[in-house]
């Protein structure tokens, strides 16, 4: 069957081919600013976009994304980054990368039964909306295989179970090798630690509450006891501590006394696939740092 | 000193003199609302608004709020209150009050130092858009007397210490006797069992954050170890679990990395403020009704 | 090609087969709620749920919206509504409708090139949020044949120009006879005050901004230009005044100094896709009464 | 009579003494924020945080908000901001201010007869949340004299008709001479072109609804006639265009059929008041930037 649809190759200009982002975040001490943008300028590319922030002035964290344009980038960006880590990076003891706006992002996108996240996601990216490469779904079930070959992507089933955990892991590694990111798209196993090492803040996932509320099973079930008026959901880079990680973003949405479990589902769906659309684009746009265990998102 | 405002008198459609609201829970069967609505036909009452709630069809509750206008109300509303008590709420079991609209409740504010959600309170009444009687306010501590009086409003200092805590509740349920109900705006003492069966489901607290997350003290400061990207407030009636009694109202906004925990304080006490607000004036306007611990609002 | 996807078949407890809506207008006067509650217990219907609403106490309009259990509904209904038209309905002049809540309504949508809208429909379709047979697509354009066929529904390419748009607007009318509502989503072109009088109050459109700014066309552009610090999207019954229809829900989102007129599309796009999925979900569970050029909205 | 109240003296890290904020924006070219970030470096200063924004990199316009510290700020900021006159801001065509963040703007509140925006004002002053002297309060209206000078503040009542318009300004300039902003606080008079230009984008409006939609008068009456779903409210910097000039922040509240005008009016109020707090403290703050009719706000 020949893709349902193509790919887009829409025009954005700031993912034009000669952009470029560089994020730092290193210890706060007087002249950072200047001796980045100096070092910028000296290479001859010029600043287009900055966001900085300073954790605690006194002795805190500074942390930094730039969008700079450079004259031929494909040419010219491994020489600077070569001079940058032996200058200005080491000086500053910084923790750093750049990137080039206009590669996409290649992403695996893991999914279970529940198909309204994945969509949302493959619906972006069809769009353009996304800007990244989904390089592949996996899943512990096959029900979705149609819908995501239909749009061309290829499709890893995998099953797990408690004693096939191990080696349903192995193959994940195996089929992932390479991609950049990972999305848990709402895929309902624990990943266990030795997978989560191979892809440090590089797991996204997406947890259907308000963190810290409602950590666990059953969220909506656990807020239809509650009784609580609004309901939200949120999307963190995945730790070893259970929906514990760094949270990437959240949102929420008002409910009712007249909402069942069933219709907080439905209304928490639609918040879900936002927040992890969301979360996803500002991730493969270089727009989060992640700090112990909180993140710096400039968007 | 004579009162800096003089207290609203304004005209509202809805709180004319003949306008009264009835309030109903029982359990759920065929026909109450026919009942009711022809009851309240045969005593010359035209029903303006009802709002209507049925928890779980099968087997489940009922609830109903309705606004009527009955000529001559102050005249002819006790009988009948006597008359529905002895034949339809007695036939279906209810749960059920009547009150006016044109009456103020009255009702005891509690504060302690933080002093933005009484001065919401007062605000809002002295404009007449809280549509009750702040009868006094009752601190722990002296700091706002001053602000209160100029209100026009009586100002009662009850000290609170563990040793004295006791007394301390003994004299507040003196000074209180015959309000409505009791605010708690942000007032930083747990209340005793005792005090709280005097007052069920009429106490109304303001918890600065989006319970059920961070639960007890300094949320502020939780949610910003965590690192969450929207904060909350919480109104709830008082219960003898902190924190844990059935949620009126939430609300909430979103923050970021940059707002350090004296931002958050800042942002939330906006939160606070307006949530608390709407908790009361549905309070006042005979719009909860709880069950378990949760309440149906029609607002 | 086989339909990539089943519809859906979920239960509902609120869309069970005995399950019935009522939905009544008239000029307001002491005594309706009695009469028609009295009227369906008299016909051994429960009301399971109803909103009311009164606007302008005096000499105003009255709206209800019940809903009610009735055994053996599908048998009873007749009768009950013939009872209901000859009795109270006529006793004070309603305006009214009753509908099988398990009964889904047949739509079709207009399309052009956009193709956000459409898909937000087909996916809450397909995943039994929208309680609504999808009957057919018409498009001026071809290109999302594949996309709706796909999903077993079929496609109707009926091209308009201005030469041909009496032509076209007559085909229209002839493939859509017999749906019960018709949904523009996104379609851009100008409907005829002639074919709008086939649906009254049955064309849903999607207007992309916070009417009534930015009424016709380009609203982003115009926003952009204005430097507005939120956009939004509205839905509402079309009307012979362009984007003057009767307002069914409308909500926006926040945007700032960086976001172009592309970023301000983009935003949009997911605020018109959610907005005009909630008014069409509204429209097929007889929630919209409109009066004048305004909803009554019961959600 | 004593101040009912003393200001507040909170201490806050971002407006120490040696703190202070540079806003420049000019055509963009290559190299500004190194030149600009190299200049502070040299002159001792550590850049705390920064913003910035390119409108259309190509042949566009750069907006820059730093926040640095500068020891001894008090004794060395004349010399910096010479030399930057010199150089830097030469060199680049630049607007620019640089302020000091320990230094509070004095603003002169004007109202009419509702006091809620102004007591928005007076209370966040007094809470030390908005970070600016109110040195006085000018009214048409002699109502709000007690209230204002409870809270130990001026207030000057300059009656205002159709015949002493001009004398009213004439003395309205005179009072507010050397204030640093003026803040509409609901003031119901059209302000004259030639008292405008003596405050260039420093005079804020608080206009009662989401512009550009209803423009000019009586607005909530116009949009329950149009029967909108969420109303808002707008500040912006005033112009010689009634309600046309560069929006600073709006925000919005739903709302719904059963809202009348009254209701509208009511709802409308709580936004109005925090809209024009929000606008007022971002101009205190030194936040935004305006360029040809829109602000960049960096908040």
């Amino acid at each position: 069957m020949s893709p349902l649809v193509t790919p887009p190759n829409r025009q954005r200009s700031d993912r034009h081919q000669d952009r470029a982002r560089m994020l730092i975040s290193c210890p706060d001490r007087p002249g950072i600013v200047a001796a980045v943008s100096q070092f910028l300028a000296k290479h001859g590319a010029n600043i287009v976009q900055s966001d900085q922030y300073t954790m605690d002035p006194e002795g805190g964290m500074f942390f930094i994304r730039i969008e700079f344009d450079l004259p031929q980038l494909e040419v010219n960006l491994e020489k600077l980054k070569q001079d940058f880590a032996e200058t200005t990076a080491a000086e500053f003891s910084m923790k750093w990368r750049v990137t080039q706006a206009g590669r996409k992002q290649s992403i695996a996108v893991f999914v279970s039964k529940e198909d309204h996240c994945l969509l949302e996601l493959l619906w972006q990216w069809k769009s353009g909306d996304l800007y990244a490469d989904i390089a592949m779904v996996v899943s512990n079930h096959p029900d979705m295989r149609d819908t995501v070959e239909s749009f061309g992507i290829p499709y890893h089933h995998i099953p797990v179970t408690a004693d096939t955990k191990k080696e349903a892991e192995a193959k994940q590694l195996e089929v992932t090798q390479g991609v950049d990111a990972i999305v848990l798209a709402r895929y309902m196993q624990i990943i266990s630690p030795s997978f989560i090492e191979h892809y440090p803040n590089r797991i996204i996932n997406i947890h259907h509450s308000f963190l810290p509320a409602f950590v666990g099973g059953k969220p909506y079930a656990q807020a239809y006891e509650r009784g609580v008026k609004i309901i939200g959901a949120t999307a963190h880079y995945v730790t070893e501590e259970l929906d514990g990680g760094p949270i990437i973003e959240q949102d929420v949405q008002r409910v009712s006394h007249r909402d069942n479990v069933e219709a907080l589902k439905r209304i928490g769906r639609h918040i879900e696939r936002i927040v992890l659309a969301r979360a996803v684009s500002w991730h493969v746009e270089d727009r989060i740092l992640t700090h112990q265990n909180k993140t710096v998102v400039f968007n």
